[in-house]
């Protein structure tokens, strides 16, 4: 306790770890502001906020639900006794639990493991971080922010309808524009890829080169999927059915391609989500042919949100029935949102520069020599009681300076007492 | 993708992890109010959000700063090539990364990494999870959250009045009452431990003793000093200290024991914040000559919160002049005070069972059946538009206990349109 502390040499870097990042004031007090909207406009949807811990059990985390996620794990050595290494002869042996890579994985838990004592429905908004060891690139980190709701226990279209509401009107109110809802169903693709008679065992693989529709002619598209081994006939089919979606089809030109049940209600829920959407919010809402949307639990309506003013997609989501089903032995209707936070941070960053005024800022600068600290701790008690915010600072040998860099923080600079204000600057 | 995810037997535990915790809604939603409460009153002091990763570099975290918390550290083990299992001897070899244990740690490292880009001094505030791999036990778990101030780059004692005014003003902005300011100096701590005579290597065993001397009896505490094998003469010197210390000698009082300059400028300081605290806040703040406070880098004041209501201390800091310059290679003033947020959000639920009705919440129960959701959609957003939280709920079969569980989460139930109420309910 009373030991003093040896002094070290300052040989350990002072970098965070590798692909992660500090925040500086200005940024934290932005995303400080967005999630408190964010949280705001859906606490006035009805959600309830809910957390889970930062790590799981690696059990859960590889199940294969995660997909590609799953490889990006942060994993957590086995503490005490359970760590035995001489005798471990694989990673398994030497880990026990894992940083989640989603918010998904750990709801579908949550609400296996506390149903009886959750609302039902459950409508539920979480925002944490979570970690994944990608190799670290521009505007990419291994910490980053999700946001997401989820609504547990509707199967009714009724819920999409709220998610998306909900959602466009978050973005909205932080001041992104030109917003567009894209929407499609997991149930109508499959529909369509039997109609156009793709190998049912390679759905998905057909899939990943449909989603780059917008990005390459039909020509390239028609040469991925050879190069995948698709069927020359089912390739032909689909290109000439897309094509045909370009030049306007709609959802009721495409009944005639769907030959079962659950693609009939695809189109029929989809049309009632786009329809109850518009009527409600008058925002754009659009079926897009070509959204597939990566994760593999979707089981219906996925959706996400552009703007014309940004390049990648701010907020993407779907429906995913069977996953809570998995851990709880029966099926629960699940369809969830999440909004791309760092996104959206990085969108109000390049406009604002992170600079938000929540109140008027004052720095109160007194001499350190001032005997009697009563007068200025009034004072600045006084300023908060009005709304303030208030710094008290000792005034610095080179003042002129100091009281830039209070400027620069946004403070309102006063000078009190005994403290002789800079050159220029009034008391 | 649209591989279907194959049924598997729900034999996974859904548990959170041993010692980890789900939070349900209304706590949660508590802990939100909670931490905006405490950083309202923050930031009207002038302290700026900062943030920083929840893993840092190993190396960083077992530097002994940490005392017994770094036996705690939940290790992440080297990913990809960097994990050689075969070769690896020790558990060195095999993990790269820990998740923080405190928030003052990362904080050294932080400002040695963008001292240039930071306001000088630097007032900060942190709010968020830590870890540590404690055994389990009645509320205390291995992820938890914490919420410290610091500020970095003052010498004067006016750094530990504002800590102290703007902790006290959070607290009691929360509805905690009945709080008292405990404070002491780990200067004249030592200044007094000389004076009896311990041995200088040995002031820390001394002090660990000291420190429970509300709780035992002198002889009790004679008995272990001497068990510890202090000196008889210092033991007795410092039982006859700290017996006169019970009857009232007061600060002055002290004086005659301190020989070192800084024993005595630990006096003036003392006096100084006790003075400036009581005549501005009114709140009772006593110096404790037996507070000891359990971190080795602590330097000066240390000083902690207590409530008449509650056994443990609430809040608890101090000053910490050397921890940065470890890293920076120069010194920088820094202290600080750091609110126990499961504490207090424990005693918070206690009174209130996380009822928070942040505004009216009224359920709309409407109808599936409903061809035209406009109506509903339009009355959702009128009531949104003033104030109230509105949930769009589906008609259940059992409306009765559907309409009774949607009151006890606290929502006015409003039945629409063709939706008929239970016996007993109004539309």
């Amino acid at each position: 306790m009373a030991d003093p502390i040896p002094k070290k040499p300052a040989k350990i870097s002072t970098e965070p770890p590798r692909g992660m990042r500090d925040i500086l004031p200005d940024e934290a007090e932005l995303r400080d502001t967005t999630a408190e909207t964010i949280l705001g406009v859906y606490r006035r949807y009805g959600f309830r906020r809910i957390e889970t811990p930062a790590l799981e059990n690696i059990q859960l985390l590889t199940r294969g639900e995660g997909g590609e996620n799953e490889k990006l794990i942060f994993k957590v050595l086995k503490r005490g006794e359970k760590l035995d290494l001489a005798q471990a002869t694989s990673e398994a042996d030497l880990v026990d639990l894992g940083l989640r890579f989603d918010l998904t994985v750990p709801l579908a838990r949550y609400y296996a493991n506390n149903q009886a004592r959750l609302p039902r429905p459950l409508k539920a908004v979480q925002i944490g971080p979570v970690w994944r060891a990608e190799r670290p690139q521009k505007g990419r980190f291994r910490q980053f922010t999700q946001c997401d709701i989820d609504i547990l226990g509707i199967r009714s279209e009724v819920a999409e309808i709220e998610l998306i509401l909900a959602t466009t009107e978050a973005l909205t109110a932080l001041g992104l524009e030109d917003l567009t809802v894209r929407i499609n169903d997991r149930r109508l693709l499959t529909a369509l890829a039997a109609w156009c008679g793709f190998d049912p065992d390679r759905y998905d693989s057909a899939f990943i080169t449909l989603d780059k529709w917008d990005k390459l002619d039909p020509t390239a598209i028609v040469e991925e999927l050879g190069r995948a081994g698709h069927a020359p006939v089912a390739i032909q089919r689909m290109v000439q059915m897309f094509t045909k979606f370009d030049k306007g089809e709609g959802l009721e030109g495409v009944r005639q391609y769907v030959k079962d049940p659950d693609g009939a209600q695809a189109i029929d829920g989809l049309k009632r989500i786009i329809e109850a959407v518009r009527s409600a919010s008058g925002r754009p809402i659009v079926w897009d042919e070509t959204l597939v949307r990566g994760m593999s639990y979707y089981t219906g309506p996925i959706f996400e949100i552009t703007s014309a003013r940004f390049p990648s997609s701010i907020a993407g989501g779907g429906r995913y029935d069977r996953l809570i089903g998995n851990l709880l032995g029966h099926d629960v209707p699940a369809t969830g949102f999440s909004i791309g936070f760092e996104r959206v941070v990085a969108i109000l960053m390049d406009r604002t520069g992170g600079i938000e005024r929540r109140a008027k800022r004052v720095a109160l600068v007194f001499d350190e020599a001032t005997a009697d600290l009563k007068p200025v701790l009034e004072e600045a008690r006084a300023l908060r009681a009005q709304g303030y915010d208030v710094s008290l600072e000792l005034r610095a040998k080179r003042s002129g300076a100091q009281a830039a860099s209070l400027r620069e923080q946004g403070f309102d600079v006063r000078w009190f007492g005994a403290a002789v204000p800079p050159a220029g600057d009034q008391a």
